[in-house]
């Protein structure tokens, strides 16, 4: 880690003297190296996100939201390992180091850390293209994670809060897509300020066969859960297009799921194909339906089942009638693409 | 972690299924997170360094010195810690995904990766402007990191390796400065090659009151040193000298340091203020003079002494005669200003 002459300003905006490390942390911001003392017996899980000005985020998004928004992609991925956060480092380019940016980035930063109790332990800043690169540490008892390679034929499909909001806020904001003021505002608080579903992981541990944070879209995540466990999915419309939140307001959309309706088809493709979502989702036995619901009422998250994993590899998207959707979903584009 | 549409590529440099992973790696690349087992006991030295094109390396630099510096400045932290390497996650900002460059880049990161026993366990890729984020992992014994903080009044001051030399290569490739062809590429090996005295740092747990790697300049990184320690310096502005390995070549040198001499003005400034040296400095008392010479010889590491810890803060550069040196140190450029 090193100091950089002018860039001291920013050492003020992410050394918080006064805020107490937990003991976990024998050593933060300030030597070569922080020191954590793992907690005896469990295993780490490590994981690492780097988010690129005009690729991750608009170049004039508020720092606030960008700041939270860095730790959530991050803190996410120990959701879908079912591990609890233990700390972060931050390596920070910036263009230059403007007070006011620094002190919005920081808030929303800090915010999000000290809501699940992850404290920032080290890092590095420079001068450069403004890019935010986070690693984030957590821990889980051993053989307890929750990975991508567990689901089982028969398995429940499950997905947590909603799906495709995000997606359909990127496109309002390019100007391909259009809502009311206030469903907008909404939506686009799903872009810039998702919601890790840390508590979740942790309540799944032992019940969930396998998980996987979707970030890249619905079809593309759940892909690395069949990739990985070797078998297939089916999912219904009428489930997924429900989880779009926005979807009432979208012109023509009605109560049902009609496959011959433009503004359904596009509502599908939010939902399956729009990333940015930052929810979990994860496959469970048939015979733990209950301990799922009973694990997501305990921590205030909606979660909503389908579809389900099949033995055969790929994924079908089956209309209510049971016929299955033909839809252009992997070349719907978003900020990864 | 995120996989990248046509950024497939990419996996194919830095997944490596054929390359055993050590026990304590519980689970590599591919999932939401790695998952890694703790040594029982040990504590956690983590660090994470950014390196962006055209401040901390030339945009055309050879690929396979980039990948092994990116590690390197990394493991540097750890061995300023006396840690030992467990793993690393890599987060990667390319413009674009240039075979050629991807094939040098994991080429030299893997051979110093390996040289270490520190595999890559995870990471990121995204398109954008050059940056690469490398965060490591190691361990130490509970209270036996070489911390900044433990410098006595009266302990010696030692550095290992050579320093100047890389700042000197850089003046040179910049048309300030130049040497004989052949000397260039010896100093530029130790600019674009940097060897982390990661076994020395080991061995001078108990042995070594404080330690820091040498990046900014060696007034920069004993700065951090003694201002942790609330201590002062003086250095011996002939010993220093020493330590460049090119000085014979700079014109005008001369055996002994001429406080008049532009050549030993200059080399000395180099010494003091380069930078990207990659060093360990550290404070040992004197009554371990054997000891730490024992553990350098070890390591097949040259460990100078180079002066000493004072009571008063500031630092003291003395002349052979005993006068005080004044040099504008501090406002040596290097790649970090």
């Amino acid at each position: 880690m090193s100091d950089l002459g002018e860039f001291a300003l920013i050492a003020r905006y992410f050394e918080r003297s006064q805020h107490p490390l937990p003991t976990q942390v024998v050593l933060g911001i300030g030597d070569d190296c922080a020191l954590l003392q793992p907690t005896p017996g469990m295993q780490w899980a490590i994981s690492s996100d780097m988010l690129v000005s005009g690729r991750h985020f608009f170049a004039d998004v508020n720092p606030r939201t960008l700041g939270h928004k860095a730790l959530a992609v991050n803190l996410s991925d120990l959701a879908a390992c079912g591990a609890r956060p233990v700390g972060f480092t931050l390596a920070l380019s910036l263009p230059d180091a403007d007070p006011a940016w620094l002190q919005g980035f920081s808030q929303g930063l800090f915010a999000l850390a000290d809501a699940h109790h992850c404290p920032l332990v080290g890092g590095d800043t420079t001068r450069g293209p403004l890019n935010i690169c986070i690693t984030v540490f957590g821990e889980t008892p051993p053989g307890q994670a929750l990975l991508r390679s567990g689901a089982r034929a028969g398995d429940d499909i499950w997905v947590s809060g909603t799906l495709g909001d995000a997606a359909l806020a990127l496109h309002c904001l390019w100007g391909r897509d259009q809502l009311p003021a206030e469903a907008l505002a909404l939506a686009r608080q799903r872009l810039e300020q998702p919601t890790p579903r840390v508590a979740l992981g942790q309540a799944l541990r032992g019940i969930a066969t396998a998980a996987a944070d979707v970030s890249d879209g619905l079809l593309g995540d759940l892909g690395h859960i069949l990739e990985r466990s070797r078998v297939g999915a089916e999912l219904e419309a009428l489930d997924a297009i429900n989880l779009l939140a926005a979807r009432a307001h979208i012109t023509g959309a009605s109560g049902t799921f009609d496959p011959h309706s433009q503004a359904d088809s596009t509502a599908l493709r939010y939902v399956l194909s729009g990333g940015d979502d930052y929810e979990l989702v994860f496959t469970a036995a048939l015979e733990s339906r209950l301990q799922v619901e009973s694990a997501a009422t305990g921590c205030g998250t909606r979660v909503t089942r389908i579809g389900r994993i099949v033995r055969d590899p790929g994924v079908t998207v089956k209309a209510p009638d049971g016929s299955a959707l033909h839809g252009p979903w992997a070349s719907f584009d978003h900020f990864a693409t």
